[in-house]
């Protein structure tokens, strides 16, 4: 008998019928013998209608009642399902994050869990109830409600199972598990079969929107097991995990991108200390989120420097850079949106050599010029023209040969 | 300075729109000087569409998850109301019922309030917080969501005004106030002044929707003062208060009708003891509410039997009673939906005489049939054939001399 904590979200319980889908699966689950907690998000669209009343009320509400509103769209996903378990016959208990409790700090919108105590939990479950909780929430030491942030419930999930030292925390979404790569861009991408902590940070910060990456270092930390599948189906998902040793004999385990970036280059700055101080602090003062940065070595006493930031920001960002321009004394202020930014993660990079390059190899041989490079340990992210980001993931899917192969089914 | 506690309901706060004017009225009522404690229902409708979502998941919800999952609509209010009032620069926090906490028992679905705790509350309007406060909703012993049943948010009121002897408790709503009678049937009905809680229980009883029963036994128990009135105009309301000597002059404060019920009659029954427990025990049993029973006095060793039950369970009541018919020895059962019930109601009956008299001249003289009658020490109440009620009502009224004098105006 193992305890079993499986999250779901908002596509998987977004309609009643849905939900009652979701009771049958948590119900089997109960029956071959597990414990079994569950974690649910608000139904698909609820936290959207929402947070449009908030902003109709007012542009910028006040975060600690945005908490207290949003938050309702949880509590209500608890009742039914623990209704509709108790329909089909079992013993069903739902609980808010503050009646766990779930303690956070007081950061409203974008909390931390700060320790989530078992004791009721357990109590219940050791008298055969199926625990239902609502994603996304707690409270913090004053007794007021807090939130997560968008994505939270699968922290929530990851959080409960490390406070339970469940066996497993399933994660189910509408996909089948993490892939090699997107699906829709590559047929052939394959199913990953396991994953590492690190490997899965660096996919989920480069775009890949299976977990949020908080619930990912929560995992970590706590050493829990987390199990990526697909609520519509029982194909085995993908195990989230310790790395181990089979892990690195795999050079490169997924290839991501992500066009959400933009690209700003500052063209001969005098190279003087300083530059690049005066250069961020402004933006980070302005709340932009700075990603890639590169400068180049001084040419003359010049230097070029280009940094990429979120579309989103862009504007603001190219806004502030260029009032700044002529006070550092740069000849040149250039933005561009067309870019894409095409990574390659995997822990076997780490004892392989020779892995950058050839992804370099790849690109230049289908005329792919590469704009920008940054490297971890576990992973090499190129900025490309945005045209080409179909093609390079292909042929870089291709070259590290990840998709899975037809004839060994 | 006064301490104010204002109740909006769910046609007062039905829209963002008037959600920002409440925030005005009690911003309003903030600047003049007092303290002001809100509480709010869900936006209308938003109750009715819970309901129906937890309908779809199964017919007879657990009443506890019922609870997690209808509270979640005067927990939006608040939070929109409190970010409303800070946009316009107020300090204000929203509190739900288990926050406060407001204690009750744990009857699910139609919990009693116990007591409510002040501290909290107390402390926040020391520090100049306008406080707004879930309706409808509180906590048991163990930490579950409670919610007080339908019209529960007026209990929440006066019960949170009592709690912190609040100087008056307003009671917003769609009309003016209470009236002497329907203002839809009599044109020249007139709003009460003062009407003291034995009368509005009466009415309320019998009919007249402007205040939940609970929330004014509530106020009679502890004295708490409470105004109707509208949240579209700032005309005077009424005033709800203990009975005095001046409200005693007038005979009549009101006139109501009641066209909810329906009439059974079981027709020469023997008279014999233990018969009306043989016939009202296996209605009781089945849940089925009975309002007036009228036994006439045995005639031949035979007696007649009516009573009235609600509509909405004739059907199932008029079946019982023809089951049962038999084996009392009854002749026959007969059932009537077309039926209204017609009432007086006013503290003076009790020092006046020939109230009851003047009601059943007034309603032969116009040749309306009485068919039951019950009185108590402060109404009469007489049913009649529904097609009759609007006359009934409005003969009434003048014979009572209860319509405003367009003249004296």
């Amino acid at each position: 008998m193992a305890l079993v904590v499986q999250k779901y979200g908002g596509t998987s319980v977004g309609s009643v019928e849905r939900i009652k889908n979701v009771a049958r699966r948590v119900a089997k689950t109960y029956d071959e013998g597990n414990d079994v907690v569950v974690i649910v998000s608000a139904m698909a669209g609820e936290t959207n209608r929402l947070v449009a009343l908030t902003q109709e009320v007012c542009e910028f509400p006040s975060e600690r009642e945005y908490d207290v509103v949003v938050s309702t769209g949880e509590q209500v996903t608890i009742g039914l399902l623990s209704m509709c378990l108790q329909s089909m016959g079992y013993k069903a208990k739902s609980y808010l994050g503050p009646q766990i409790p779930v303690m956070t700090d007081n950061a409203f919108s974008k909390a931390r869990i700060k320790s989530i105590d078992d004791k009721k939990v357990r109590e219940d479950l050791k008298n055969g109830n199926i625990i239902v909780v609502a994603g996304f929430q707690g409270t913090d030491l004053d007794g007021n409600i807090t939130t997560l942030g968008r994505g939270g419930s699968d922290t929530s999930a990851v959080a409960v199972a490390a406070a339970l030292k469940a066996d497993v925390c399933e994660i189910y979404t509408d996909v089948d598990g993490v892939y090699t790569t997107d699906p829709r861009i590559v047929e052939n991408a394959s199913k990953i079969e396991r994953v590492s902590y690190d490997e899965m940070l660096e996919m989920a910060s480069l775009g890949a929107k299976i977990l949020q990456i908080r619930s990912v270092e929560f995992a970590k930390k706590y050493g829990v097991v987390i199990h990526v599948r697909s609520s519509f189906n029982d194909n085995p998902g993908t195990l989230v995990m310790k790395e181990d040793s089979e892990m690195e004999t795999v050079l490169v385990s997924g290839v991501t991108y992500n066009k959400d970036e933009a690209k700003i280059s500052v063209l001969r700055v005098p190279d003087k200390p300083g530059i690049a101080s005066k250069l961020f602090a402004p933006l980070t003062d302005a709340n932009i989120t700075v990603d890639m940065i590169i400068q180049n070595v001084s040419n003359e006493g010049y230097t070029d420097m280009t940094f990429t930031v979120l579309k989103s920001d862009f504007k603001k960002a190219l806004k502030i850079v260029e009032e700044l321009a002529g006070e550092i004394g740069a000849e040149k202020v250039q933005g561009d949106e067309n870019i894409a930014k095409v990574s390659i993660v995997g822990v076997g990079m780490r004892s392989h050599s020779g892995i950058a390059s050839k992804m370099f190899t790849t690109l230049a041989e289908e005329g792919v010029n590469i704009e920008m490079i940054s490297t971890s340990e576990i992973k090499v992210s190129c900025v490309i023209d945005s045209k080409y980001t179909e093609l390079a993931v292909r042929v870089l899917h291709d070259a590290f040969e990840l998709g899975s192969d037809p004839e060994a089914e």
